[in-house]
């Protein structure tokens, strides 16, 4: 896991030396969403919102990067949501209430707000997820798009939102450079 | 098949042994609704729904386990669905009417009644069923919450049922713990 | 790719000839749309639309094929689909705007039209198609139905159009079969 996440990170750096026409002619706007009644109410510390500002911070040193914490409420989720979006953020990442506990709806929160779903980076966090844990096939997180802002729903353990975004880090990095139009196609 | 499902009871009979703490302090309730208008109608003996009891009652012996039988219409299968969560039901397995015929509206009966969707187990029936029936892509069948009510659209056939629902099975059980709140997480 | 193809074309001219059953006392019917801006301008030459219908040819050498090219725009989309659907086709693939990109709408426009979607197809596109290319997870495409024409999104770039529909062939026959009446199930 930190090997692999290292390795992203060198592969990264080098293609920035390699290209520098990153998709974006400013610094990239970040946001994590850690969505829990217990941590909101503090009655346990929030583990995976850090460990996933830690994550971005390695693979995206220079980027913007908010954080929030909230409630398994539906209106808060999609509040804090909606009001990235409005501010242009690239990527926000949730983490928390994608299972199927009694107040895990942070997947029908996202899916109020997106306007186009992507549903194959959801399907890559559980079909490759599963091959290390089968348990992964039960996360119903959903991911989409909000204008240009792109969200995806991370599982709510530290270990499972940080192994499921190593997983689909390629893909974020490629899908942010097709959203900020940096590419073309007939 | 068979072996399988024999060593996943025996799985199941040593957890027992060994963690009493199960999820309910009842029995578990279960329900199983065959859809199929020639079975209905008399035209043809229901296999998939007897065979699926089956396989339910190796599983959980100490179940309390319904069955019907309706015809492909949408407004009987959301019915039953309805009724089913409305009774407090653990779990409710359709079988029939998920494929391409123009009679098979079973995944879209279920998604009008369930208000939380949970996709993955869906997709985990088809990209594993898919592994030795690569037909097994074709099924459109859905997951998803009544409530507390997991319900899970099987393929028609017995075969395809039983497959499904074994490939399935260790994910419906850590499922079923989830749902009920034995597992908490941050 | 070629080989493939190749492959599957003597498969199902074998088929043919073992089978005289064939679903359709008729030629089959199907269409392809390439929906991009670029080329509907003229500012671009459209390679995967002739591309998929090269492939179509080969596959079903008697079938009657239509084409046509849209702007990315939702209704011009779901305007041709609804109208291929009410001329009774089979089957109708869309090429293009299934990306991340501004102006990739295909799966909203497509989405807006089905009666009953078919998620496994694009499942199976993504998960098969990421075996040799990451990025095939990133496919925002949706297959379903409206009444009994068969819609498929398939991506834009004309290696990625063939490699996606070489993939789903089998399930495209089968399903087509299906469709038609030619399989029952209890």
């Amino acid at each position: 896991m930190e090997e692999k996440a290292a390795l992203l990170d060198i592969q990264f750096a080098t293609h920035e030396l390699e290209n520098s026409s990153s998709p974006y002619n400013r610094s990239m706007r970040l946001a994590v969403l850690t969505v829990s009644d217990r941590c909101s109410q503090g009655l346990a510390a929030d583990a995976s919102g850090p460990a996933i500002v830690a994550f971005l911070r390695r693979t995206w040193p220079d980027a913007e990067i908010q954080a929030a914490l909230v409630s398994d409420e539906i209106v808060e989720i999609s509040d804090h949501l909606m009001k990235w979006s409005g501010q242009g953020l690239d990527l926000v990442l949730t983490t928390g209430g994608t299972g199927l506990g009694p107040r895990d709806w942070t997947p029908e929160a996202t899916r109020r707000v997106i306007d186009r779903e992507a549903p194959g980076i959801a399907e890559a966090m559980r079909a490759q997820g599963a091959e290390s844990n089968p348990m992964a096939w039960l996360s119903r997180g959903v991911a989409g798009l909000i204008g240009k802002t792109l969200i995806i729903n991370l599982p709510g353990s530290p270990r499972g939102a940080e192994e499921s975004f190593a997983v689909i880090l390629p893909l974020i990095r490629h899908g942010l450079e097709t959203i900020a139009g940096a590419e073309t196609h007939p």
